[in-house]
């Protein structure tokens, strides 16, 4: 195949981040201090997988990708959100973050508290009155809305997060423990990032059940490959790496093992093809992203 | 006049209650950490102002009360989750709120912070699953939530909270700084609730807008009341009462003393009447409301 996965990542990343500055675009007016802390942590340089794959699954599906790109913003802006919070000194005290100093390292920590919420709170605010512009129907922006803020609430992301911050103090961590906390705590949005850009693209239901199988299992294969990134490239992801919570937290590497987590990366892969090929559509973007995220470096 | 208020208020926030405990009810199943978080925030004793208002206003303008009553939920998790962040150590470090311990000194900062970002995503959740069972149609559905967004996001409550936090260290508060503070920390959610009420009623944009002002003016007083009543009353109100941040917080109170802020309340309230008397409905309950809020001894 001569797709060239890593082309179409750039492009796409490009155009996000070139909407995203335009939302959040500071203008003549003073700036205040809040969206200068907003904007330091969205417009920081990230790998933009959800948002990419949010465009890629419209794509997929035929779908109008300037109807998708603000539901693909928003979906980095509730990324962007959870990524402040996790970082917190009473969560994961992380010091970097994209490279960069964590937002409350730079901004405080109360700052950097009401930043996630604010981009919470808009992200919400974009999808709906970017989607009418677009004219994506009430109905659709309606069922985004649902998607989403299951994915990323009690019941998801934010579930993810708590059991995530209990698996410290606990030392008999499972398999099936991370991958119901991954699942949670990454997975969730990721598989509503490809759902959003098929819901935008009309695709039918029993292409949506699939395509969510698929991004489940490529959701969980980037946490296991994340946590060998982390441990191996120490320092050189922008995360605080290795040391992320300085205490000994339990990852699919300590749990399995490299050689295991490597073959349930491959399995995972293999997985996500098996779905993809039960949707009957040119699924080759969606094909050479599931490999790319299962061998990417960094 | 012989209505009720105080009986109607109690009514409403009875059936407001209700509904919050059922939407989130423990049932048979193991509840978990952070549910029990957020049920022991959301469901401790509140005034429940903001739905209680969001009810009166449908009512005022002839609207289904059970359509507006998942949405006036929606606005006191709303409300719940600003309480529980502002309560945090690094924001107000408040160790009493609605009579019991804030949700951080109960369970934990890290858990306090996640209950707040569940409550504020699944308010959102809440309005369009709720809405679409109880009928309200999707056209509004997506209005509400950009009121409510755009009331609760970087350009209102979350803007309001991070001035509230400058005017700490500012010691040249003037009453102009404060209205502009209030106005968007407290009044931009009172507002928005009145208004919510009032467009699942279908309300005209002109009585829309009148009520706008109106909200708008009881929102201040309702404010300026509050740091009364907090001076006044210190630990009776079930907050920290007088040591609300521990250091010398700008206030109505301290920036212009209690005879003008008295009056300035009176004014409001007057205010708050001429813009009701603009709209040709039955305002009996509304202008009540306003009057109560303004005489309110806690």
């Amino acid at each position: 195949m001569n797709f060239q996965i890593d082309k179409y990542i750039s492009k796409k990343r490009a155009v996000v981040e070139k909407r995203l500055e335009k939302f959040f675009r500071t203008g003549n007016k003073r700036q205040s201090f809040l969206k200068d802390s907003i904007r330091y942590s969205l417009l920081a340089k990230g790998k933009r997988l959800r948002p990419v794959l949010c465009l890629a699954s419209c794509e997929t599906f035929n779908g109008n990708l300037s109807q998708a790109l603000p539901v693909a913003c928003a979906i980095e802006m509730i990324h962007t959100y959870s990524l402040i919070h996790d970082d917190l000194p009473s969560m994961d005290d992380d010091n970097l973050r994209r490279g960069v100093p964590t937002n409350h390292k730079v901004y405080g920590e109360s700052t950097a508290i009401l930043a996630g919420d604010a981009l919470l709170t808009d992200s919400f605010n974009l999808i709906v009155k970017e989607g009418i512009k677009k004219n994506i129907s009430t109905d659709i922006i309606c069922e985004l809305i649902v998607l989403l803020s299951t994915a990323a609430g009690s019941d998801g992301m934010v579930e993810g997060q708590v059991l995530d911050l209990e698996s410290d103090t606990n030392k008999n961590v499972t398999v099936a423990d991370l991958k119901k906390l991954h699942l949670l705590k990454t997975g969730a949005l990721i598989s509503a990032s490809a759902v959003a850009g098929a819901i935008v693209a009309g695709a039918k239901n029993d292409e949506i059940k699939n395509l969510k199988k698929f991004s489940d299992s490529i959701g969980l294969a980037f946490q296991i490959k994340d946590d060998l990134i982390d441990d191996n490239e120490a320092g050189k992801t922008g995360k605080s790496g290795g040391s992320d919570r300085k205490n000994n937290k339990s990852t699919y590497l300590t749990v399995l093992g490299k050689k295991k987590s490597l073959s349930l990366i491959e399995d995972l892969t293999k997985k996500s093809n098996y779905y993809l090929d039960r949707i009957d559509r040119n699924t080759t973007i969606l094909k050479n992203l599931a490999d790319y995220l299962g061998k990417r470096k960094r």
